[in-house]
């Protein structure tokens, strides 16, 4: 199994930051790859541009600096994750219903995109003080709705929990750490780990059978 | 609040590789900031050395290499963890009892020594083959105890969950990942978090109040 495409984080996820030119997908493939593996502080533009098959020059073309192509893969990560809670927030269906398709989603999309999932969870200290502001404000905005769809559960009596911030911090992370620990090798799919996250979330929860 | 000095790793947890030289744990504790800070690969032994307050010669007195310093963190963290998770898994009491203890510490513990969690949590690739196999198999006695719990609650009818293995991922993982977004700022202490898990975690295998 491998790991989601990067260009798919831009095209097929609304919350992506819209087509770029062919190059610039290979360019933010390999530093995915690269700060997913080396981290991003030992990892060069000449890394990067080397393993998209360009010189550094080319590189340049695209983004002005290795931190433009973290910043990038950290907004576009955070953005495409903030539209999968939001489109599970919005769904039909009662607080149970939204709780549900929300961890199975953000599970296996941790698990699927692990990779992006390791460098936008990992690497936030890196970042450059104006795009680190925005990533914070869309990480506070995803806490914001798993949080409000646990007050809407608590208002409803199908919910019980003593504080709403620690369980929707304790939902969030169970997804996040999957992108460390989920391997091609891991035993579950993405979606039968997203399925079972759920039915363990919801539980968490309290949630009346 | 600060987290653990690094030589209480080495000292007052049972799981700690024996008393050291004072020169060694700056050593240590130098490279646990360094590498939690920049990741292991963009720091060197002269990083390390100078951080220490010594030339990169006196270091090699005590490490061979950069990978030693990690692979001293990474066993003692471990093995210190796993001791840790015993201690609950024997104490006295029924499951719940024991499981509430372990998460009240596992919790507690990667929220205290968080700058040690996560070079021991995030690291584990840049391990030489054979300190990754002596890691890897704490880490697989970690998730032993954490099962046997589970299975005990499940056979004395106190827990309820589909699967043993996925469960106790969920439990050591909602733990670790503490070590990520814990800091100084957080509004709950150590302790209150753990204490809060325990109760989030206990719900979600289904324990009967």
């Amino acid at each position: 199994m491998t790991s989601t495409p990067i260009a798919d984080l831009w095209t097929t996820l609304p919350g992506g930051a819209g087509p770029r030119p062919e190059a610039a997908y290979r360019l933010l493939a390999a530093a995915v790859e690269a700060f997913a593996e080396r981290g991003y502080h030992a990892t060069t533009t000449r890394d990067i541009a080397t393993a998209a098959g360009m010189s550094p020059a080319a590189l340049y073309i695209h983004y002005p600096s290795k931190a433009a192509l973290l910043a990038e893969i950290s907004r576009a990560g955070h953005a495409a994750t903030l539209e999968l809670v939001r489109a599970a927030a919005g769904a039909e269906g009662g607080p149970v219903e939204r709780m549900r398709r929300l961890v199975e989603d953000f599970t296996s999309w941790h698990a699927q995109g692990r990779t992006v999932g390791r460098v936008v969870n990992y690497e936030l200290h890196a970042l450059p003080a104006e795009d680190y502001a925005v990533v914070a404000g869309l990480r506070l905005d995803i806490e914001r709705e798993v949080s409000g769809i646990i007050a809407d559960g608590l208002a409803a009596g199908l919910f019980e929990v003593a504080e709403v911030k620690t369980a929707a911090r304790a939902v969030t992370s169970l997804g996040i750490d999957v992108s460390r620990w989920y391997t091609g090798r891991s035993s579950e799919s993405p979606q039968e780990l997203g399925r079972r996250y759920g039915e363990l979330v919801l539980r968490m929860l309290g949630a009346r059978p």
